[in-house]
């Protein structure tokens, strides 16, 4: 709970300055303790993150600060997680800006390994597979990108949690990657990890536009043009709450993103968030979930509809 | 450090004893130290095994029992690492015999989840792979075999590191099975698990039969049939002891192997340990692989030649 956070490069100075740290806290809570209120264990709040904050970051930062005495964020751009032809290398990255927003969240430790730091032989050999439901939508478009970002949050999952020791340690994702919310919850239940998976909601602009790193990517045209992606999703929203979900019209919804200028639609399907297969009558949650490339940039956003 | 172990079969009810019986060795040591020799974290011993105890598996206990202050073997006949050809049905199963040995061995608690327990929503989504060296050898012939036991071996791993909490976590395996051995290790360091691997050598017969429990498929004669194998590899450790490793002729020791009657030969080949591919002129280590039918019965085994 330092005022400036403490930028740490080694797994092992991470871990013993959490250690540390929660020691503090709990030590703190000890001494606020009276015998109406008895001292809870502290928590660590953990958010993983490929840096190039926006105010969606800053929301998780945030998030995390209020429900934690110690909070982690790692910056890392895994190599893993990006296809051969993807945006790797030119991926912004800006140490200082980020640290300053994670100086005004309230952060304690900023964690920005190096690629050897993460990966010391290289690739690994042992990976993390997302299974079907990591081959479908953005994991259809980016092969492998998903059993990437989950063999990254493993390891990140496993460097933390025996540094949180007793103390709950809460993970929060934001979102916006629906998909890999999801995922990350999966891989929690079937890996008996020891964490909270909190999903944090979409952060959108005046406009609507869901806040993205790649948003950088795109002129101030693309910007306006990118609108039609969060508007579709709105407007199936209405369309749902009118009139049921029979109403709701796919087709015509994805002729719209296809027919605004310089905007081409990779999908616009509508899920259950549980599985991320097609919604049964058993669904108590609809998830609209829509992949469009606005001039040469990707882009992904989601709404729930019910 | 009971007399007889205790039969566990939840997860969390498991987590519980292991925390209180390691607080329990603290204790302990606490009083038994000096100012010479202080008291040190007490560790916590770990085997996981398919049951069907033999002598192979009574020395990884008592290693284990050796080295820790506490024991916990797991026996759990894993679902994911049988093909569905394989001798899922029919593997030996006998708890009250494998409960005997462990007593023997004085293992504190022995950990025999249902399948329900440890994949509660049946088949996990979300699985480890174990890459090309998983691909191999034993898995070519089984295919998906290795990221069936990494995956599972995985999940005891997280179950296991949360409860040792800050006393190191020693996990033993047989080398008889050299190359999940080596994943493991890998695993291990890929996925930062707070875990020690310990291998632990092959126990043979009085012949030289390396014991497995898939022994007890085979027939008096079959047994004496299965020696072929443990003898070429030991034929093979005399060449290369005597005439360096230029002398090695494998065509002729698989020949040996095929023209044993009953006997079919699935592989035979020596690798470098450390990455299971072919030794290069920096290999420290030479290890010899078999894999062979002796009737219907699906046999291996393996020695280090250097």
């Amino acid at each position: 709970m330092a005022n400036s956070p403490e930028i740490v490069r080694s797994i092992e100075e991470l871990q013993q300055k959490i250690r540390k740290a929660l020691k503090h806290a709990k030590k703190v809570r000890a001494e606020q303790a009276t015998e109406e209120s008895p001292a809870k264990q502290p928590t660590l709040g953990y958010v993983a993150t490929m840096g190039a904050f926006h105010t969606g970051h800053a929301t998780l930062l945030r998030r995390a600060r209020e429900q934690n005495d110690v909070v982690v964020v790692s910056i890392f751009v895994n190599p893993l997680q990006f296809g051969p032809d993807e945006d790797f290398d030119r991926y912004p990255r800006d140490l200082n800006a980020d640290v300053a927003v994670a100086v005004e969240a309230g952060v304690d430790f900023v964690f920005a390994p190096s690629v050897e730091e993460i990966y010391p032989g290289g690739k690994p050999r042992i990976t993390v597979f997302s299974g079907e439901l990591g081959q479908k939508f953005e994991g259809k478009t980016r092969p492998g990108h998903f059993d990437g970002a989950l063999t990254v949050i493993n390891k990140f999952f496993n460097i933390l949690a025996p540094a949180a020791g007793r103390c709950t340690l809460n993970a929060y994702f934001g979102q916006k990657d629906a998909q890999q919310v999801s995922l990350v919850q999966r891989m929690v239940a079937d890996f008996n990890h020891s964490v909270v998976v909190k999903p944090v909601a979409i952060v959108r602009d005046d406009n609507g536009l869901a806040l993205s790193s790649r948003n950088e990517y795109l002129s101030e045209e693309e910007r306006e043009k990118a609108l039609v992606l969060s508007r579709t999703l709105a407007l199936l929203r209405e369309q749902i709450l009118g009139r049921g979900i029979e109403s709701l019209d796919l087709r015509s919804a994805r002729d719209k993103i296809n027919h605004a200028e310089n905007v081409n639609l990779d999908y616009l399907e509508v899920v259950d968030p549980t599985t991320f297969e097609a919604p049964t009558a058993d669904s108590t949650r609809i998830l609209a979930l829509v992949a469009a490339y606005v001039g040469e940039t990707r882009l992904i956003d989601n709404m729930e509809l019910i």
